[in-house]
């Protein structure tokens, strides 16, 4: 399928995901000329400076004004605000997308959208605990998965336009329902995040000074818990029910831990570790 | 401080950190001779095939007689029958060391040793999940933690003797009593372990296909949960009562988690991941 190109593209917020996209749509020659909008100046300057945008705007509908392509890739707690406000000034015939973590908020994107323009939720699987300019690079989304939401409103010739530009750079494009997808991240990433700080929380209770003789264990356990608080606030709390499910179970697992230890059930607690561990195990053999 | 050098060392149990030691003394001439003690006899002839060891017995007095540093690096479940087996073989003058992640066990051992030999409790903090002779390495200990256990009854000399033999293949040497040492490990160790399995098995009870959509969060959190069942399942009983506690302090984290999200108190969400976020900012700048 031909890649889609742009003569113009938008970057709703310049951090580590919106600028990598930027870096990634300029060297695969996707769009003639990036703007920038953020709410940091310096942060704008910097990446005008590095060339990762062509240019900036502090004001988020003149960034859009003219783009073929606009990304929404501030934290998600801003998507619908920041919606609400370009929606108007929106090209007809122009394509919205969103980077976030969650997309329950699709529902909420598409009814403010005017008839003649696209929006498919994207999520790139892609950063890790990184966040910010200095560590973006074209290279984030090569090898790693993307995942697409499709709804009854996603219009088909978008859903493929989409689905070729990721492609483009280098992603493995897999689609689903926005529900189906916090249920699936709700697992295995949300969870991890909230089960990271508190993890981290644990040892400032109990004894903060301990933390010195830590173990690449611990570095690696806990990595995520460096992770922003803002962005990690608003994913929670709108993938808060199934959270709230998923951590529940967690919780269960835990207690049949302290089980096993109070009562030293050697055969019990072996078992529940080689269960982890085979699971565990197929994650290195993808 | 001169370093100790022994003329033969024994190593009982051939497995990451056993091969790791094996072959970091053989790098600095600290042994002339290494002898290898396994319960498998493949691993012991691909070590010493790899010139890991210099020879092999399957009996482990046959393996300690003759030798002036005897290393425990078998699972420490197998430590005490271990020790009580090849305690009136020991030459008189030698020393044994354990390299055991738990070190309540110290106790256990001390009084089972005869007249004349010397016992250090020892810790390396290295290896990660890693385990098996295959990822060993000369540099395994350079720049990492070396916990070593003082008792009443660890003899002044052998502390000094073991000190300097770490500080010879690089290790930061750091000195506490073996309950320090649990109690320590029990929060930053310990607990990441049994949290991480108790992660996995979420995931397996709620819906393991999702597994193939996780990312790097995923797989950092759940690293250590990859390590061997055998040997974390004996690490946690021997820990047992600190880790009875520190499981509670963490199921409240969760509890808490579980409340503040009923109550959708983004307030309350942003303080609990900022404080787990500046503790964890602590440990990438040591």
């Amino acid at each position: 399928m031909r890649e889609p190109h742009f003569r113009q593209a938008t970057i709703l917020g310049v951090g580590l995901i919106g600028a990598s996209l930027a870096l990634a749509l300029k060297k695969h020659s996707l769009s003639e000329r990036i703007v920038g909008f953020g709410r940091r100046l310096n942060n704008l300057k910097r990446a005008k400076k590095r060339g990762i945008i062509d240019s900036f705007e502090t004001d988020p509908v003149r960034a859009v004004i003219g783009s073929d392509l606009v990304v929404l890739s501030t934290p998600v707690g801003l998507f619908r605000e920041l919606t609400q406000k370009i929606a108007p000034y929106l090209k007809k015939g122009s394509l919205l997308i969103d980077v976030g973590s969650i997309k329950g908020l699709v529902y909420e994107i598409e009814p403010l959208l005017p008839e003649g323009v696209d929006f498919v939720g994207c999520h790139p699987i892609a950063g890790g605990d990184r966040s910010g300019i200095d560590t973006s690079s074209a290279e984030l989304f090569k090898g790693s998965l993307l995942i697409i939401t499709k709804t009854e409103s996603t219009p088909k010739g978008a859903l493929r336009r989409v689905s070729s530009l990721w492609r483009a750079l280098g992603s493995d494009v897999k689609t689903m329902s926005p529900e189906e997808h916090d249920r699936v991240y709700a697992l295995v990433s949300h969870l991890p995040h909230l089960v990271a700080y508190a993890l981290v929380n644990t040892i400032s209770e109990v004894d903060e000074s301990s933390i010195r003789f830590a173990g690449q264990g611990f570095r690696d356990t806990t990595r995520v818990a460096g992770s922003s608080p803002e962005i990690w606030r608003d994913i929670a709390l709108m993938n808060r029910e199934n959270l709230i499910d998923f951590l529940g179970v967690f919780k269960s697992n835990i207690e049949r831990l302290i089980d096993i230890l109070k009562d030293s059930d050697a055969t019990a607690l072996e078992k529940e570790l080689s269960r982890a561990q085979a699971l565990r195990a197929r994650l290195n053999k993808r």
